[in-house]
């Protein structure tokens, strides 16, 4: 079957059940904007800019699995890396395009516009393959072959992959069958299968104190309802990282509470250290999550399970494919009878004050009762995150904030993609006025695209994290005083978004009230003192300052205590 | 001398004559910001964003002759980057300084946020490399030897640098010595510069018809004196190339236009391709100054300078400084005392109509008599630097467009940055909306910092350079319609900014009489027609087409011609 490859590209992307493909134009993708605007069930949207194009196709991978997105050559590249690298460091697949000048042009080093104008073409590439998968140029001979690596690639390993399309290039025919991308197949090498399992039902056999860790890459492997079966079939508790935060559910009577090294209570560490056996998701310890580094998991009865490998305790098993795994343990697990209820949902006290100044002690408890079971939450890197991080999430919730990659800024466009992906879902932002200005301009794009999200703005005068991190009155986290409320009335001319300026409880629960009749987008802008925090970042703070600048602080230091350090380091 | 590295680092910048270090604060830089704070004379100037950040420290190079940058690690080095590269395309020198975890942790490879928690700390570096003349990681051994190397590079060859400083090494000590950071030295070789002048005064005696041909490395070689010293003294006439505009006065005697292959004025090409004595500094071409690449230099009478290299027709003299090679010209040619008077301005007819809608051909014609002398213009990529391009400037005014690199949303921050340096001088932007959008949060921090520039912003609904490329009507080339005059009004609370919304000459007029008595900022909103654009656009917008897509455009094509393209590319 003869077919462009323009064409095929958007057919395998179609495949994977993308309706949308976000970027921005540019001159050397237009070609190609043609061929999807030509194309019946997928559209492009466009957004301000490309670092936001890229957050929105990570939200958009969030929320339906995978995401594509296109911009123009090195430009476009360079504005959107930021964003592909934080997919990449939080394990989401994104199928980025890349615009490209034509072939010939590349092939014979031109010097074009959009590059360094010294003929090398390379720097570009080289540059995403820091951060992607496969990194490919599409030509009119590999096309098929490539496309399909690259596509196949972003589904196997959830990571993004990059082609880059010669803009003269698209509308050449290329030879294909019919053959679906994905064909169905098992992946397992048997012996392997066979090894591991006998390992990993010996030691769970042999545990009196099983626990089930959960991080990211439950969700990212696609796994959550297997552990959630093992867990529920042998009654083992789970505990979750902060990083895997919600991803089951924090209601659930298993739920025993978030593991982060010593920062964690008591009961969760004491729990998940001296479990005898412990199955998890290839956990990934930062800074942040971990206490700085003090997590503690008995290493010899740690079953740590990947996309093609599992460890048991230090045997690697490679060749093993996750969910093979996952079902062979529940088939042989036995069912557990005796059903256990260890979650201790503690009632927040909360007494509400009409005239009461918005501050973080009540902010969140006033906010908690406002959050639905299936409602989608953002936290953005700052304060939100920090006190989200402490809230039961209520079932079915799905939670999102980047916290490993950290970028600020990464919520409001990937809130518009997801947004894309489930127009009808509750999805509900929570932002630093600091985060919002990074990329305000992402609010038009949701409203243009009559987009109904509720957005709540912590207007906190400046960088109140870093505050606590180090500078708490430095002019370096002072920021311009936006009115955020009036900015959507601005952004799209007669867009009906309903938007309020709260300071007190009372006005809070009024816009509360209003926005859940809503029929518009809301946005909430809150006030809070500049030095007003949640309590976990006031631990928080500090220890990120230690860890970051050392012991001692930003004291001088005599001759021989930086010799010592430098050894030890 | 006892001194910290963060210290010294400041002092270097200091010696540079920098005042203003521009950034975004993260936690591993913000006790670089500490030092920053404590050291009398420069001052720490927050952007909005990383890649507005690196736009503004470009604007301020561009003003002041280099510049300083500093992000945190991962996530502001790649919002960055954008613009880093941006700077190395078009010849800026800008210290780019990142804030970088802990030593220990790098080389211990931990996992930390802002990377992808996976021990690499090479990626960020490696895509650093790709754009800078000196990627390096400051240690305290070789604090002092790294950081020196890397600003010099960054003086000599005009370019971008970048320097890694741990977040716990800022504060440790190392010896230094009073030595500046350039020393005062004569770099040439003595018989390649002897050989060469003696080539080029040969040539340039036998000439009849010498032409000198300017691009923008007149300027970032800082040879500007000597290049008119050169064609006031011998009368030689000179062109200059789209990307050179404005660099000399455009209303000089000796001026005859705008050289770009075959889309020269006819006396233009005429003159510059029949030369017998071409002096140029490295010109650059591309297709977007070149006609698409219809330049056609007499190569065998083109002397081309460059840092320290000339090239004689095909012969080259390394290790030559281009100051020496210019001084020494002067030194042996004859001033001649006929002057001549090439120079034929024509005045543009403009009859003033004060009803008249806005379009593009009164436009441009009613602005020209509000630019001054010693003006700074901003031209953005898309109709606006299209028609400015054809405009003679005022004397003394600086033209500043991204016209390599061509990233939108470039100029807004850019003269945030330009106004740091220089808030007395009058700065007049001209930007599309949808440029605006990529970086319109910038305006609030020009607002904030009590900068006062003129903004025009080109209302036209979307991407109007675009749709003569490709896609007219395309809703690909749509945007938002934002009501831009009312922005800053929401953007800094209370600030002064005088807006306007213009929609006819009459309107149009008062704005710019009112704009001339203003004390404070300036944003002029002028709304045109979609689809109206001046004319060179009309021919550009195709020619681009033509390049990027092939010259059968979009049409599908039969196999024969397919291969036959195949084999000649
Ligand atoms: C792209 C990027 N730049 C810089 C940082 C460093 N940083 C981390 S949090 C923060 C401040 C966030 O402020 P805001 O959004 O106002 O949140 P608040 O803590 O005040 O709620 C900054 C600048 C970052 N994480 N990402
Ligand atoms: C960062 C970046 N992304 C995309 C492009 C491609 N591009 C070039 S011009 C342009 C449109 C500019 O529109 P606008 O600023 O409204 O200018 P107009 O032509 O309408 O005056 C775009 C999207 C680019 N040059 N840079």
């Amino acid at each position: 079957m003869k077919i462009t490859i323009g064409d095929y590209l958007i057919r395998r992307i179609k495949e994977l059940g993308i309706k949308h493909i976000i970027g921005v134009p540019g001159d050397f993708n237009l070609q190609f904007l043609e061929q999807i605007e030509a194309s019946e069930g997928i559209e492009f949207v466009g957004a301000s800019n490309e670092l936001n194009a890229a957050y929105a196709a990570d939200g958009y991978s969030r929320e339906h699995g995978i995401s594509a997105l296109c911009v123009t050559y090195g430009v476009g590249d360079l504005g959107a890396i930021g964003g592909i690298a934080g997919s990449a460091a939080e394990h989401i697949p994104v199928i980025s395009i890349s615009g490209i000048p034509p072939l010939f042009a590349k092939r014979h080093n031109y010097k074009v516009h959009h590059s360094l104008a010294d003929g090398n073409f390379s720097n570009i590439a080289n540059t995403y393959k820091e951060f992607t998968v496969v990194q490919t140029l599409v030509t009119q001979q590999n096309a098929k072959e490539e496309i399909d690596r690259a596509l196949r690639a972003a589904v196997r390993y959830k990571r993004p992959v990059n082609i880059q399309l010669p803009s003269n290039l698209s509308y050449y025919f290329i030879d294909v069958d019919e053959e679906p991308l994905l064909p169905e197949s098992h992946v397992s090498d048997e012996k392997s299968l066979n090894d591991a399992i006998k390992e990993i039902i010996m030691l769970y056999e042999k545990s009196n104190s099983p626990v089930v860790l959960v991080d990211m890459d439950v969700d990212r492997l696609e796994v959550t309802k297997e552990i959630l079966q093992f867990i529920e079939k042998t009654q083992t508790p789970f505990a979750q990282m902060s990083t895997g935060k919600a991803i089951l559910d924090e209601n659930h009577p298993l739920f025993i509470g978030t593991y982060k090294g010593n920062d964690s209570e008591e009961y969760v560490k004491d729990k998940v250290e001296n479990a005898d056996f412990l199955l998890s998701v290839s956990p990934r310890f930062i800074e942040w999550n971990s206490g700085t580094y003090s997590d503690d998991l008995p290493m010899e009865y740690l079953v740590r399970l990947d996309k093609d490998y599992t460890f048991v305790g230090d045997e690697i098993y490679e060749g093993i494919d996750i969910k093979d795994v996952l079902n062979e343990i529940l088939n042989r697990v036995e069912e557990k009878t005796e059903r256990y209820n260890l979650n201790k949902n503690e009632e927040d006290e909360f007494t509400f004050e009409k005239e009461k100044n918005i501050n973080h002690e009540d902010f969140w408890k006033q906010i908690k009762p406002f959050l639905k079971e299936e409602d989608l939450i953002y936290g953005e890197t700052g304060t939100t995150s920090q006190a989200l991080g402490e809230i039961i999430m209520p079932k079915g919730t799905k939670y999102i904030a980047s916290l490993i990659w950290g970028a600020i800024g990464f919520t409001l466009p990937a809130l518009f993609g997801s947004l894309l992906v489930n127009p009808k879902r509750r999805q509900i932002l929570f932002i630093g006025d600091g985060s919002f200005q990074v990329t305000a301009q992402e609010l038009s794009r949701i409203l243009y695209k009559e987009l109904n999200p509720i957005i709540f703005v912590i207007n906190n005068d400046g960088y109140t994290i870093e505050r606590y991190i180090l500078g708490m009155e430095a002019s370096y986290n002072d920021i311009p005083l936006w009115n955020y409320h009036e900015l959507p009335h601005h952004f799209v001319k007669n867009n009906k978004m309903l938007t309020f300026n709260v300071k007190t409880q009372g006005e809070l629960q009024e816009a509360m009230e209003k926005s859940k009749e809503a029929t518009h987008g809301v946005l909430i802008e809150v006030h809070f003192d500049k030095q007003d925090a949640p309590e976990t970042l006031k631990k928080f703070g500090p220890a990120v300052a230690n860890f970051n600048f050392g012991e001692r602080g930003m004291e001088d230091m005599g001759e021989e205590e930086r010799i010592d350090e430098e050894i030890n380091t």
